[in-house]
């Protein structure tokens, strides 16, 4: 089945991919290899959620912020694909960083709804290596934001 | 001398590469590059160090820490690699996360603890980049995490 | 016009290559690709800034800071390149961490420094994928670290 139909019977619509708001670009492209930007929980080019994890946002709304973010590395995948989400070989590496509280320590449940997204649309493709830590403060005060390298052909 | 014949004289027992508790794993190989997900400090399948450096942890608990990262991302070597680590070509980059209050500035001194132990291990190809930053929360409340991207042959 | 000619017409007087301060080093090459080890707004071999962002250092000194960041990043891509920054092919990636309050949401415009000098200096070339998050603390107690990855030729 190719990734469009996936993403089809996954219910998700994928919004055109987020353009930067300075002097960089949402992805680079090197041989194979594709490094995406930090992308953020943005719906409908507005920003879905903001605040911390267990203040402002629960864990489960966090979850489907980070879900977003994913939706939106899809979204720019895509676009580095020259619209063919079928030529991404692997999604390598994706680096989550959450906006929490001094010692929460749940960051791993959150950011899976994101790993959970890329095998679903992915399949064994998606499956990455990852690194999710905590931090005090994020761009527009978000409560996620992740980055990803990415292998095409 | 062979990487496990250093290992016995450093008197590292190698221990079983810790899984990844969510649907992500714990490395990806693309052509000669892996990279590892963050390793936290875990020893006999447990972790180790909870909590914030010097509230919780001492500065020399938390180098202890950053060891066991490294040796737990040795571990994912290892597997990386089929079970022989003199084909690790080359350590590139660590990305290292210290879990501390704020204006703590001694990220560096704990995190040599890793990159010492990488270059007593692999010598000159051990000799890596590095990030070392502070954060305010990590997964499980952990004191340390880093992850890695590495050269193989 | 060449890379130094740029710079020349920038006013940037590029400075020797700050060496780290452990077991690591500035950065790594392998094949063409160079990794960057994080740097500090170091000028004249001291660290020229420290404090968070609005408590210690204004928004603007804190873009200062970046900049400086960038520059010493530049200077270890010249040493990367045996001297001839005609060789870097492309900034790929920019990892950027901003030292600052809670909530705080202007990581953005802070390291739109950085990346604004990269289009400045290397023109399309210096044209990259990026990651701006806030932290609680960072090494020596500085507002911004930053670190890359380039690809030469």
């Amino acid at each position: 089945m190719s990734i469009e139909a996936t993403l089809k019977e996954l219910g998700i619509d994928l919004p055109p991919p987020v353009a930067p708001v300075a002097n960089y670009i949402p992805f680079v492209v090197t041989g194979n290899l594709v490094s995406i930007s930090g992308q953020l929980p943005i719906k409908d080019g507005e920003i879905a959620y903001t605040g911390k994890v267990e203040e402002a946002v629960s864990i489960e709304e966090a979850g489907v912020a980070a879900r977003l973010c994913g939706i939106n590395l899809i979204s720019q995948m895509k676009a580095a694909c020259g619209g063919d989400l079928n030529r991404v070989k692997r999604v390598l590496k994706l680096g989550a960083f959450v906006n929490c509280k001094e010692g929460f320590g749940g960051q791993p449940q959150i950011i899976n709804a994101t790993s959970d997204l890329m095998v679903a649309v992915f399949g064994e493709k998606g499956r990455h290596s990852r690194s999710a830590v905590g931090t005090n403060a994020l761009p527009r005060n978000v409560p996620v934001e992740i980055d990803a390298l990415i292998e095409i052909e």
